[in-house]
Parts: C-alpha cells; sequence; structure tokens
C-alpha cells in the first residue's frame, strides 16, 4: 500500500484533530481513527467514523434515562445473555464506518451484505488508480477437488510463474488501453490533445477485476458481526478474510466486551441439528451410534464428529 | 413532561461528560445533547448520540481521504446538488439516535418507517409508567368531513368537556385494573401479599392507546428526512407533528446546510405531474386551460392551483 | 371468529377463481387459499398470495434457465446444504402474503420484524370492529418468578374470574365511549344527529390494547422462517404462537422440503457455544467436568444440559 | 443473444407449464413469461415469476376480505391518489422476479439498489460464459465536457475503430489466459491433463468488466418503480437503460393501471423547489423574473425553464 503524500497529509490532519464531545467515546479505537491499515498488496482499511460502545448497547436494552453502565460485570453479563438469545435490536444502536480499498472481485463479493451504506469512488466520473491485485506465492492456490468453491493445494514452480506473469501483463495492458481510450493518463494528463477521450462510463469495462476501488462502507453492529460471521470464516475466501480479520481487531478495540461474546457464541461455537443432537445424546450415554442410522449425510456426520473432537468416528 | 429525581441526575450526569475524540463534532447539536425537549402533555424527545455532520456527506459523496470539507460553499454547492437529484447514499453515511417519550397510539404510526433501528420499553418485563396523553382543548377536533382521515373543526363547550372526561377516567380506570391484575402498584409495591399478580405480558392489554411509551430510536440522516417529510407535514396527524417539528429544530442544528437544502427542495417544493405540467405551460403561454381538459382530477387540479397560489382557478 | 355474510362471500368468490397460469404452483397451499383459519377468540390468518415454491429455491440457488427441479432426491440435498450453511437469498425468492386479525397487543410484537411489507387497517380513516381478546381460563398464567418476560402458574378461582370481568368489562366500557365520542355505533349509525364526532385518529386512542386489529403482511421464505423461529418457539408469548403454529402449517403446505430442513436445523437444533463445546467433549472422553470450571453460567450450563438431555448435570 | 440447446428446451418446457390457481394472474405478462427478451449484445431479461397485479394494490390499501377489484375506474382512481401521495406500501404488496443476462459493470451499478433479492451465477463455483459486451458505434460516445459523469458526442472513424478493436482484443485474450490459468476451456473440457487448474475464485480476476454475468432479482413493485425512474431516466447510462426500457414494458403488462400512473406522477413529472416555485407564481403573476434574483443556481434555474417549456428564459 502507498499513499500519496496529500493522502497521507489528508490522514494526519484528520488524526490532528482534538474536539470535544459529551458523547461516549472508544479510546482504543480512537488510536487507529482514520489510519490506513494496510490490506493486500495495495489495499487498505480506514476507520473513519464510529458511533457508541458496549455501554450504548446496554443503554438501548434498558431503555434508560442515564449512561447503561452500572457496572462492567452487569453489562458483561446483559451482553452474553442477549448475544445467547440472538436479540438483535440493542446491537444495532451502535455504527462504524470504514473508508476501504479493495479489488473489484472482492467488491463484487462484499456488496452483497445488504444492510449497509455505501458510497464507492465513481469510475464514470473519475480515473481508477492504477493498482491491481496480484496474489502472493502462497495463496497461488489450485482449484479444490473436494469443495467446487474452494482451494487446494497451492501451485508451484513454473505454473506459479506462468499464472502470475499473465495476472499481471494482462492488468497492465488492459489499463494501458484503459488510458488510451480515455485519451488520459493515470495521472491526468492528456495524451494527445487533438482527441477526444471514450466517455469513462465505458472505457472502465476495458479494466480487470483485480483492478483496485474504494468505498465509505458503513454498518451497525449487529450487520458488522453478521458480515464478519461469514467473512472472517475459514470458508470464506482468502482475499476477503484478509479484510475481515482487520475488521476483526477493530471490533475489539470498539466494544471489547460484545467481542469477548461474539468470540464464543458465534464465530467459536457450533450448530447441532435435531438429528444431530440425538447423535450426541446417544455418544453421551455410551451408545452406538453410527452414519447409516444416525439420518445424517457423510458430510453431516463428518462436520459434527469434528466439531466435537470425535476423531475415530469420521468416515 | 416530569422527570423523576433519578432520571434529572442521570441525564445531568451525562451532560457533564467531557470526552474527547478525533471525530467530528456538531457543536450546536452538542448543546442540547441529552436534554428532555418537551412533547405533548408527557412525552418528550432526547438526542442521545449522533455520528458525523455536513462534511461527513461531502466526504462520503467524494470517497475522499480527508475531512472533505474545502470550502463551505463549495460544500454547500455539493449538497445542494446531492439532494435535488435525489442521491441517497451520502446522507445514509449521518447517523442520529432519539430517546422519544411518546403515546402508544403514536408510537404505532412511527414504527411503520421501518428503516430504522428500534429498542422499546419492554411492557411484557417492566411496568409501564402511569401516563396518559389528554389532548388540549384546542386540539380536540371533530372528524373532517371532506378527508376521510384528517380532522374538521374544534369541538367545544359541553361535548369537548365530556369527551376529556371521558379519556381521563377511562384512562385512569384501566391503569387502575392493570395494577389490581399485576398485583402490583405503578410504584413497585405489592397490593396483596398473599396473591399471584397476572403476567405483565397479559396485563399490559388491559391499557388503553394514549398510554405513554418510550423507545431508543435511531437512523440516519436519509431516512430521518424521508420521517420528516412525512411527519412534519400539515397532513400528518397533529400529535406526531409536534414530535417532528422538534426532531425538525435537531437537524437544523446538526447538520445546519442539509436542514437547507431539505427545506428548499423536500418540504417547501412540490411536485408536478406530466398532466400538471402541460397545464403551467399552458397558463404561462396565456392559453386558456380548464379542469375538463386538463385530464386532472378536480382534486389533483385544486392542489395543482394552490401549489403555485393561481387563487382564482379553483374550482 | 365470526365473518360477516358479505365477508364470507367475498372470500368464497376468490376461492373460485380458476385461472391459468406458466407460474410453477403449490397445490396443498392452493387448497386452503383465501381461508380463514381461526386464532385466538377472533382472530384469524388467511393465506391470500403466495410465489414459488421448493423448486424456485433450487432454480435461483443455481441461476438455471429451467425449473430447477431435477430429482426431488437432489433438490432436497441441495436445500438442506443451504440451510445448514446459513445461504440466505435463495430463500428470499419465494414470497407470501397473509391476511391476518390480531389484538393490538400482539400487532405491536409482530411488527418488530421489519423485514416484511405491511398494510394495516387504519384506525384514523374507518372505526375498529368491537372485538377484544379475552384468554381462555388456561391461559390465565401469573407472572413467572424465574423468568422476568415469562408466565409462571395459572391463575385459577376467584381471583382468575375478577381478572376476566375486568378484561372484559374495561374493554367494552372503553369501546362504548370510543362510540360515544366518535358519535357514531361500530355498525356505522350516528348517534345524535345534532352532534360532531370526535376525529377517527384521536378517539381510537381511548380503546384497550386488546382490541382487535387486521393487516395485509408479506415476506419472503427467508424472513419467514426467521419470524417463526422466534415466535413459535416456547419463549415466545402464547398469543404471537398461536398464530406462528398456524403460519408453519401454511409453512409446510407451500415448501414441504424445506419445512422439513428448517425443523432439522432450526426449529430443532441447538447452539453450543466455544466453551459448551469443550464441556460437550470433555464428557464425551469420558472427563469430569463442572460448572465452576467451565466458565459457564449457571443458567447456561444448564441450557446445555438440557439441549442434551445430560439431566444428572443440571443444577 | 444466442442461447444453447439446452437452454431453449429448458425455456419451452417452463412455457409448456399450463397449471391451474386461484391467485390473481396477469394475463399479458403470462403471455412473456420465462422468454428471453434480448439486451445489448448477449444480454437478456426473462420474467420468472410474479405475484399480484393492479387489483392487489387495492385489495391491500383497503385491507379488504374480497379481491379488491370493484370497479376498473374506482381502481384506477384509488391507485393514483396513491401515487400521488407518496403511499408506499400497497405498491409493496406485488413482487416480480427476472433472470437477467448483463455484463459485469452494469451489474455493479444495478446492484446499488440494495431493497431486491439477488441470486448472481457464481464464479467462484463455475466457468463464465465467453461473451463480452461490446457497444454498437452509435453508442460509443466521446466523454462529455459539460457533465463530469455524462456521454458526449459519438466518437467516429479511426480512432472508434481502434477503441472496439481494443476492448475486444483485451476481452478475447483475458479470456483465452483465464481458460489457461483454469486449464480448462470455456466448454469445460480440460486443457492439459497433467496440470491443475488454478482456483476459479482467483482465475475470475482476469477477466474484464464486461464480461457478461447474470442473475436472478426479485423486487416488489414499489422497489422496481424506485429502479426504473432511476434508470429508465436519460441521466442513466446507456447500457443500463436498455435493461430498464425493457423492465418498463413487462410493467405496463403486468399492472397496467399503476404504469399509467407512474409515467404521469413520476417519470413524466418534474419537482419544483420551494425557490422555484416563487419564480414559476411570479411568471404567472405577469412579474418580472430573472437568475440573479431567484436565488436559483444557473442550472437549476435552467433545468426549471426546461421542465416547463419557458425556451426565452434560458441562459
Amino acid at each position: 500500500m502507498k499513499l500519496t503524500k496529500d493522502q497521507i497529509n489528508d490522514i494526519k490532519e484528520q488524526q490532528a484533530q482534538n474536539n470535544k464531545t459529551k458523547r461516549v467515546t472508544a479510546p482504543e479505537l480512537e488510536k487507529i481513527l482514520y489510519e490506513a491499515l494496510p490490506a493486500l498488496d495495495h489495499g487498505f482499511i480506514r476507520v473513519v467514523d464510529y458511533m457508541g460502545d458496549d455501554s450504548s448497547i446496554v443503554q438501548s436494552a434498558r431503555v434508560s434515562y442515564g449512561k447503561g453502565t452500572k457496572k462492567v460485570s452487569t453489562d458483561s453479563g446483559l451482553i452474553k445473555y442477549l448475544m445467547r438469545h440472538w436479540h438483535s435490536t440493542p446491537f444495532e444502536m451502535c455504527e462504524i464506518k470504514y473508508h476501504v480499498k479493495l479489488p473489484i472481485f472482492i467488491a463484487r463479493q462484499w456488496i452483497r451484505h445488504r444492510t449497509a451504506n455505501v458510497n464507492e469512488y465513481s469510475a464514470r466520473y473519475s480515473i481508477l488508480d492504477k493498482e491491481f491485485y496480484l496474489p502472493n506465492k502462497e495463496n497461488l492456490a489450485a482449484q479444490s477437488i473436494a469443495n467446487r468453491q474452494g482451494r487446494g493445494e497451492v501451485i508451484e514452480g513454473e505454473q506459479a510463474k506462468k499464472v502470475l506473469e499473465l495476472l499481471k501483463s494482462d492488468a497492465e495492458r488492459t489499463y494501458h488501453n484503459y488510458e488510451t481510450m480515455l485519451n488520459q493518463r493515470y495521472d491526468g494528463t492528456t495524451i494527445d490533445e487533438n482527441k477526444k477521450g471514450l466517455a469513462r462510463e465505458l472505457a472502465r469495462m476495458n479494466l480487470t477485476l483485480n483492478t483496485y476501488t474504494q468505498w465509505y462502507w458503513k454498518t451497525d453492529l449487529l450487520n458488522l458481526m453478521n458480515f464478519l460471521r461469514l467473512r472472517a470464516d475459514h470458508h470464506a475466501q482468502y482475499e476477503i478474510r484478509v479484510y475481515a480479520d482487520i475488521m476483526l481487531d477493530t471490533l475489539k478495540r470498539w466494544v471489547p466486551i460484545t467481542y469477548d461474546a461474539f468470540m464464543d457464541y458465534r464465530v467459536g461455537g457450533t450448530e447441532v441439528s435435531a438429528k444431530g443432537k440425538i447423535v450426541i445424546q446417544k455418544l453421551l450415554n455410551g451408545e452406538d451410534v453410527n452414519l447409516t442410522d444416525s439420518g445424517l449425510s457423510k458430510r453431516e456426520w463428518n462436520e459434527l464428529m469434528e466439531a466435537f473432537q470425535i476423531k475415530d468416528k469420521i468416515v
């Protein structure tokens, strides 16, 4: 990630603010406010604003007149209770806003989460930066054979080199031709004074999906956790997980009590179906259970055995 | 509106906060933060948190790295442009949270605006306050004859007195019986130590719709304006308009540039249909136009003539 | 539940429709289309329209050109997979619309589910029916002592009789006074030709919360299941569960494969936290575990033991 | 647009359905159900399901027991009234589902409308079709000089030829290299049996933004009109307008009364700000008005004069 001098100054200017407020603040989050936290090769995440803290959840759950915080232990108990019983509205009372730079193919995945507010940098209006995502060697995975939408082993040697060359040269060529069509270079200078440029809203179609875009993305705490639950999961595509992991850290700085409950009940927890419950009950009773009688599919059976570390039952 | 000593202290404690933040602040809004602004006879509105200011709209519309504010005049021009062309997403980047006390029949109207976050005081869990809305004499209107969902002339004299007595005595009696069923008084004391009380989730059904409830209500700036456009309008029921008018004032303190654009383009503006446009065009050309030829209904015609103050054409 | 002659005829007329369509249909649901299924003492649920069936979920998950149904067994496998892995969007592709008559205090609970479309009968515009909910004797529960928002034992004898009398007489008196204020009876006749009536939008505030209202309520299959998961649960208030149970039956008629998966993975399933998983793992390994070392609260511990029927560990 | 034999058969099979239903139907829409209506060079729109018709709007606005249709003229009056006064919920009671094939850069614009349900063809899971959008010559516009996000004159001659060549060759080369990386051709055949293919979720990043994707897109009537109002507007990008225009035709077939009201009040109508109203009032009164005194910006002034065809006042 490389920022221009102007961008660095803009960020410094924001960080130099020292405003007074009667609102609650999240001191650990304030420490990294506006900072561009690097993600992938050219991307970043910046927290640019937030509203509320752990006490706000308690306050609105109680519809109280005051700050809502009586004692940390009481608040923690209530937040855990709300999380465990899937209460949603108190967690909607906190809000966070990010500025994110990310490859377009990841932006397309990200935006499927509709309960958020988005302003994306407009390629109808402006020229996109000359930056493309190229995976690190260790992330250059082959198609998984077991899972139609997952990754398998890492691709190595000549084939890996070839893939990276293709990605790089195609992104560079299509960007170069984007400039040609626009009759304008990425720095804004005109190429040929005697020519008109193609409309930006058309020229952009020549760019590859690893081109970086950026947006402001704002969501409430509940929907942030829904996003992170799916996107910080090991089933998520690596490239979006990189962003989700950084956001998990901002969650911890912002609402540490909620973060703990989230890790315990959502991220680290597991769900057991009605049929799965019977299997576990029988195992606890020392009864014999097998895949065939369980009514589970092989995949479900193995997921259950793995969740409870019953290694010898995996088939 | 009457607050208990504890409530007053809770509010004072919140207002005494003096936190430092790198976030943008809205100084005029900070001045009234947490204050209980009276509404109707026992209700109130309190701003309990907010995120962003006018510059946040500009910042996200530009997806900029910095504060977004270049010059007030430039920002104002952009905000007016965004408002005029119905750009929605930049206005979603600011958020506000209210604590509201209001009669249940108004709460039922209010909650039809779904794009907001709500935590209501739970009458399954707690006993509701002994407070009911009773209209002022000047708001005791008869049913409108012209408009099936509007108000007509004020009811006066004996009939008015009777109505107010009925409202008061019914609310008091049903509340008293609510206490009897709960076997508990509004202050929490038990009525008969030898009896069980009816479940709160059942007893509440005996209350009348003018009983006050309260909630935390949080929304973004776009949806706040959508709410105010409908609820501060003269077609809205008086009792919700009282709240909307107070909120309009908080809007002005929070985002003064946006407030101006909102008043000009939304609240003070009008819409003209395709057929209506032709009528106005003809009038501007000095042509004769009449209701019959216009293709408008009588109601539409009159609404159009009123919007443009063409008094002599009203039929 | 009692319908007027006109209402019965309206329903019959709808049911007599025999239209041809190229759309998919749900034959079991068609059988009860438009029928008023009774709920509580005066309420009902009617399915008035729907879109899609089980095959529509498969079709959109595959983004296929055709009907999506290859074989029932394949479809069933895919639907189970989608449900297990919390895929949401394919279930949003089916839609259902209900006409519901329900007490206002239940309507207020119901409407907290915001991801639905609602048109409620307007008491600003019309006079509400003279119908109030009165619980059956077996549902007249005392406040739970263990759970602040639950029910305990049934109230019986004199106290029960008293409660029912109060509910009945208060509802009747407030309705009677509602008519007096409106200067109009529930059947539309005027009371005193020489008087104006109070505006309907005001008079309604005198009604008690057990008065029946009605609405059209439309939602997609995903959000219907979210609603039913919470509202058909034994923690839900009895009065809303009555409606949820009827809707569960309509779900089964509409999308039987999805219904089965829903019952297995959502309704009958359980969630286990990270800490809870360790407890179960230890028990499966024959290790000794107790509440103190588990890091669980007493309540969590007991919920876990109950979920897996480990009765002797309940503390 | 070219469909495979299998796709054509799938569509025919759907169209051959002849189901009976008690639901309301929209006969004109049934005529084109499932048909692939061509859009751009390789795209299409297919209506694959719908719920409700004009009478459903009336029915839910009235919360009626019956079909809601009394007389067409009454229904039409009510629908016009609802549209004029921005009533939203009755229009949410109808639903439509499309299958759309469209270039990725248009899909990215489209998906900004969040109040819809979407299932997109997954390039993590499958290989995308070898189809790219190439503009017709008459749509190869230069960047507008007046409007930073619009189009100006058409580009012609050698430059046009060059642009089209670049778009074509870049799309073909990047697609070819996509196949190389996948070690698989677009028809599913393996290229080199001795090699693994790159994970599909990675290889897709090499594709250009004019590659076609497809999705199921479902929305309610209100949100469809919000979409069409913005996307069938002449300010919208040509490539999305092509789709919006086709959808306007499906709207007409589906709910003809609503379509008429929509064209009159939304598409053909105009909005006038508070300041603009004063200008028109003065003009109607024969008073002199000019830009400077009006308080309008030059752009606003001209938009107003154009809306009412006051050609000689345009500055």
